[in-house]
This record gives structure tokens, sequence and C-alpha cells, in this order.
């Protein structure tokens, strides 16, 4: 097969050296970047090369977006945004109520959409997640993949009452422990999975070590929501005196391999515990404002703890993510230069493929990386003017959408080019996505009433 | 000349009545909206019209941007976005070198922004307005103009320092009438203007006076910012005792025909001040996001106050500006329920209309009204589901960005149709911003260094 050349372009590598490359293209070989180089040498070394023209186009790391939940987000748009009652109110009865099938077509969906708007690889955690994985093979793109392993009703917690349903902890368990050895490594090793234990209050503290144990036994990560809620704090702290990240720090459940998601909750004290023990952040302001609270990222990052952005549920815009992001950061600390466009941008990239264990494989514009690369269109309005003394990142950072990702490819194949969809049928997905959600919306209704 | 028929697409009226209307379609003769009714019925009636089809689109009123700095947002992008003292610092010189060309070529790149994004009115304050105003009146846009009247130099503010020079404020102030005189019902009553008295603390409050007695004179309403900055607030209680809010007030500066942007730094006693004054608020949450403060735009619009959305400066995609006000009123107040998205879109078109005295004439879809609309394309997956049991409005709130603006029509011209700008030739608007932005910071650089 011959090699790719993207040609030109405003290259954001996201890695040591120079922030922007200009007059340079990029030879993909296979599934990985094999140069980085002058354009006219490697336009002569590689004639046969397929080429993508660059020209007026920044060239950056596919997004790593490190929390998303595109099921639900999905299924739940105009429906449930706001309240998290409503949320649970319907969510848990609709949640009930789907069909594999219906996860399949909504992950098809949300594969698209995430396409389209520049994230590379998802880092998806909810149920059926089989059938997500199908979707992420068939839509190419990249995921880390991870069953929501819980034994609490979700909507019992929220009104602050915990009845353990221990073999609904074993089922989900097991559930993912197969998720794991059908998937991990999957779809040509663009799929790998994780063990993916809710939260410290909805699973038990037994369920919490077989899961950490489980994780360790298959030489898989962990991905946690941490300090996510008032009733997960509070929870915690009646049974243990502690905070959710002493909690589970006391407990081993912390290092290296977890991804811990929000930490809204968090103490001074523990953001030490946290840095201390190696998790990392993955940090979900978009969902999270909405929730009428930011995590204090200044201070996290601050300490030190190595932070991903992911999108959560409701939006799943990496680029409105990053904006809020920095609003969060500035607005938690008072502090104008708390976080960089530059800093979030690798928080978005780099960063998240680390916390995701795949730092060696994707995340930034290197060769031997894997080839997850976004076009970006710099020929609109609202990235003018952008020549070589201004600052391109935040330039980018602070008015890119997702609608501006033209062009995305991913372990080597071009998924998507000048906004065209290729590896999936977008009007099908669509309208099967649609037709689905409205039949899951009917049986729901009927049951309420029935 | 013949009607233009809008067929069917979801309309959302943003008036009294259904939130969307379906099978409908809308009647444009010569710049007004003159009928809106169902498709069958209206296709049979004019046969003749001239059909722009909205199947699968949304169909709404023009944003009306109801604070904006479009020069100076696109001189300083990728310059100084987060820094205020390097914004004045680089801001300060490169507006002493700025060439009213200049003006006139930056505003020709920020009315195709905004055009691109559907702000279909824009409300701006800086100088050499009569630029601005000739952009507008090219580019077809709607706008509201005021000439930026102040007395101080802003670099010395920012260290606390305040020497007045009355004959700048006098200069200032006139250059501000002229303009008024030249430009207020121009461009086909497309442009309307206003004082623009820029503070509380960078006028004397005998400025302040008279150009509170010019807008009377004139007609024609004023805009300020007010209560945005710790060093305003503690000049105005240094010398007064009050805040910013209760000190125009007491100078009879505050009635119906003011808009005062921003009301970051405002105390509960002043938002009932406010509030009885009959003054709007123009709240621009991207900008002070990052500014590290959030207005309290919750309590502001709890306790009754009229708010209208706008810009600033740094972004002016009213869609990513919408849902960081939803942020900000939700993490100031710590309320889920405190903004709704269609509250948040009424704040950017509907009010917005009224806060700058247009309220008859635009800001919603309604026979009688000017045709200021725009159409969103919902053929992309981030919009999907949206079928007919589910909130559109918020799907779109939460989910919309200018990319998604497929077509705007402005005083019932179409200014941009499937995305293709008409009323202006984008790459060369583009072209001569760049070029024009390149060699202004060039001669301020040579100064700098000489």
């Amino acid at each position: 097969m011959n090699e790719l050349l993207i040609k030109d372009g405003l290259i954001i590598p996201v890695a040591d050296g120079a922030r922007v490359l200009r007059n340079k293209s990029i030879i993909i070989a296979g599934n990985r970047i094999s140069e980085i180089g002058p354009t006219t040498e490697l336009l002569a070394r590689y004639p046969q090369a397929h080429i993508l023209d660059a020209s007026h186009h920044a060239v950056l790391p596919g997004i790593v977006n490190a929390h998303t939940h595109v099921v639900p987000t999905i299924l739940l748009r105009g429906l449930t945004e706001d309240h998290l009652d409503s949320f649970y109110g319907v969510s848990l009865p609709m949640k009930e109520a789907i069909t594999p099938e219906t996860v399949y077509t909504v992950s098809k969906l949300g594969c698209a959409e995430m396409i389209a708007a520049g994230s590379t690889c998802i880092s998806e955690i909810w149920h059926h997640m089989e059938q997500t994985a199908r979707a992420v093979d068939d839509a190419g793109l990249r995921g880390v993949l991870a069953h929501k392993v819980k034994e609490v009703d979700l909507g019992q917690v929220l009104k602050g009452q915990y009845e353990f349903d221990t073999r609904e902890g074993e089922e989900r368990l097991a559930a993912n422990v197969e998720l794991v050895k059908k998937w991990h490594r999957g779809a040509g090793e663009r799929i790998t999975c994780r063990i993916g234990p809710h939260a410290a209050d909805t699973c038990s503290p037994e369920l919490l070590k077989k899961a950490r144990a489980a994780a360790d036994d298959l030489g898989v990560g962990i991905h946690i929501n941490v300090a996510q809620s008032p009733e997960e704090v509070s929870r915690i702290n009646d049974l243990t005196g502690k905070g959710s990240v002493e909690f589970l720090a006391d407990l081993g459940f912390l290092d290296d391999k977890v991804l811990a998601a929000h930490l809204v909750y968090i103490s001074d004290s523990e953001i030490e515990i946290l840095k201390e023990s190696g998790s990392y952040m993955a940090h979900c302001p978009g969902v999270m404002a909405r929730r009428v609270r930011f995590a204090p990222v200044g201070k996290i990052y601050g300490a030190g703890v190595r932070v991903a952005l992911g999108n959560g549920w409701m939006n799943m815009d990496p680029w409105d993510n990053m904006r809020m992001a920095i609003a969060g950061a500035r607005i938690t600390t008072g502090d104008v230069d708390v976080l960089s466009p530059y800093q979030v941008l690798r928080m978005a990239t780099s960063s998240a493929a680390e916390a995701l264990g795949l730092g060696n494989e994707i995340g930034s514009l290197e060769p031997g990386k894997k080839a997850d690369i976004i076009l970006i269109d710099m020929a609109s309005p609202h990235f003018y003017p952008h020549h070589e003394r201004f600052d391109l990142i935040a330039t980018l950072v602070y008015n890119a959408t997702g609608n501006d990702v033209s062009t995305v490819i991913v372990d080597g194949k071009i998924l998507m080019e000048d906004r065209e969809l290729i590896s999936l049928d977008l009007e099908e997905v669509m309208h099967e996505a649609e037709t689905a959600s409205q039949r899951l919306w009917r049986r729901v209704v009927r049951e309420k009433k029935s």
C-alpha cells in the first residue's frame, strides 16, 4: 500500500519542540506516522504517495475524549439535560427497556458525531458495551470501553437510599470481564478495555476490591467516577469519615492505572493524596457546569495531577469543552493565568492518551505513533487573522467548533474527508437512531402510563 | 418584487404562543414578515413566491448580539486574549496606530463572521465607528453603533491612575454626536446609533451628564459598561462611597434608554436599584469567564431586570455564549433551574432587541416585524434525535455552533445561503483583514522598538 502524505498545513504536533510546524508534511505508512519533514523533500522521496492537501488547514493529533457516554447523551437529547431527577426518572426506565440492537444503533450515531467533531478516540462507559464495541469497530474509531459496574439503584441513591444488590454487582463485573476478554486489543488494536466500577458509593468496598483485582488479573486499567456528587461524598463520609479520594486510597484502589472522573467535591488534602497515588483525572467541565459546580481543576492541575479532558454527557463538542475548562479554571481560582489554551489542548490530546494507557500510541504527531490525525479548515472568518507571529493555538482553542474539523484519520485510515463521513452512512445512521429513539421513548411512556 | 416563502422547517418564533411551529411557512414581503401560516395554503396563495426550502432546518429570528467589539476582537485574535495588561499594552498602541481604512477592512471581516454564525444585528462600540457603519451597510447587516466616549488613558486606569483629559472627552462625545447625525436610521433603517460613554470611572460625572443630555437631545439610547472591573468599582467607591450602579442612578443617568453591559461587580441592593431604573443588562458571559468572574445573572434576571446577551470580545459565536450564560448562572447560584435554554435564547433574540430599542422591529418571527431570520441545518449528528416530543430548543442551545447556521436573511435580503456568503466576497475580506492586521502589527512592533 502506498503512503499517505499530508501536505503542508499548520502542523501542531502537541509534542516536545516547536508548537507549530510550517512548510512540513507528514508521511503515514500503514497505520502509523513514519516521518514529519520538509514538504519539498518528502514530495521528492515519496512520488507515489497519496496526497492530502492540508494548505489553509491546521493539522493536529485527534482529540482523545477521556470520558464519554454517547448512548445516554443521544437518547436523552432534548429530554432531560437539565435535571438529574428527571434524568434518572426517564433514563432508568429507558435503560431497562433498551435493546442491545438499539445500543448498537445509537452507538453508531455517537461515533459519527464524535468523528465529525474531531474526536478520534472515545472512552465510553455504559451498558451493553459489546454493542458499542461493534459500532466503534464499524466506524473505524478508536475506543477505550468499560462496562458500568454497580450494585445499587441510581434512582434510589438520589434519595439517599443505598440497598446493595450483590448479585447485580457480580453479574455486571462478570460482563465487564467478558468484554475485556472479547474486545481488549480488538478491532486491529483500535479497541482497548477497562474495568468500570461506577463510583465509590454505588459499589460496596468488596465490589470495588473485586473490580480492582479483576483489572490487575486482566492487565487493564480502571475508569471510575470519584467525588462526583454531594450524595456520594456524604455517603462515604457517613460510612468512613473520609472523602471519596481518601477512602479509595485507603482501600488500596488508586494508582496510575486508575482514571478518576469528575473530582468535583475533593478537598485540598485529597488533591495531595490523588497526586501521590499517580491516578489521572478525567475533567468534564461541560457537564459539571450544568450540574452547578466546576471541579477545582486549577488546584488539581497545579498540584501536578495529570488531567485529561472528557465530555461526559450532554454535549459532545470537544472544543466547547476546552473553553468551558478554561472558564471553569479561571472562575474557581480567580486567576487568569491558571490554564492556557495550549495546556487545555494537551489535556484533550496527549494527556488524555496517557490517562487511557495509550500515551505511547496516540495523542501527538510524532514518528512511530499511530496515525490519528485531524485537519481543521482555517479558511473561516473566525480564524482570521492567523499570521506567523500570532498564537495559532489560542486562536484555535478560543474559536474552533466541531464543524470546523474537515478531515479525520484514525489508524491511518481516512474516516471523514472534507466533512464527508466515509466509514459510516450518515443519513442511514441518523435515521436509524431517530427511529430507535422514538420507539424506545414510546415504550417507556406506555409503560409509565400502564 | 415577488415574495420570499420560507417553506416548512421547524419554526421557533420566540414570541407568544407555540414554541415550535411545524408544517408552516413564512412569507416575506419586502423587508418584513407578512404572514406565517400553513404551508399548503401559502403555497397556493403565493404561486409566484421565491421558495427557500427549510425542510430539515430550524427557522429562528436572527441573533441580536447586544454587546460586540468586532474590530479589537479580530485585531487581537491570537495575541492577547488572556491578559488584560498585555491587552492594553498591545491594544492601546494598535488603536493609536490604526487607520480609518483598517477599521473599515476589519469591520467587514467582523460582519462576515457575525453573519456566518447567525448574528443578524450587532451592537458595536469602538473607535472610528463611521467606518464600521460603512462596513455594516456594505454587509447588509443590522447594527446599533456607538462611539467610545472616555477621557482617561485605559492603560493608566489599570494602574489605578485617573488623569482626566476634558478635551478628549469633549472631542469623543462630539464625534459620537456626529455619528448619530450621520448614521442614525441610516442604511435603509438598518443602522441606529447610541451614545457610548465607556464606563462610570473613565468618564467624569460631568461628561456622563453631557453624554446623557446628548442622548436625550438626539432621541437615542445609551450603551455603557457598568461594574465591569474591580478598578472601576473601587474608584467609584473611593470617590462617592457608592457602587457603580448606585452612583449612576443618583446621577440621574439610568432609565430604560440605558443598556448597561457586564454588571459583574454589582451588589444585591444595586440589583434592586437597576430593576427600578428600568435599565437593561447586556450580559457577556464568554468574555467575563476569562476575566475570572461571572456576573450574578441568575440574581439579576431573577429580580426582573431585562437581560440581553452579548459576546463582548474574544469569541463571536453566539451559541457558545448561550452555553456559557447557562453555566455561569448555575455556577453562581448553585441552582440547576436558574436559566433554561429557552430563556437564554430569548436573551439572545427578543430581549436583546428590546434592550436596543428595536423590540417592535426585530427579535422574533411575527407578521409585521422586519425579516431578520436564520436557518439552522438540523441534518447533523449532534442534533439527533429531534422528534416531536422532544425539546428542540434545548437540543439547539446545547449543541448548535455558528457553523450550523446555513442561511441568513436580514431586512428581507438573503446575506448567506447554504453557508455561501452573498453580500461580501469572503476570500477578499479575509485576505484584506489579514494583510491590514499584519501591517498594523509591524508598525506597532517597530514603534515599540524605536
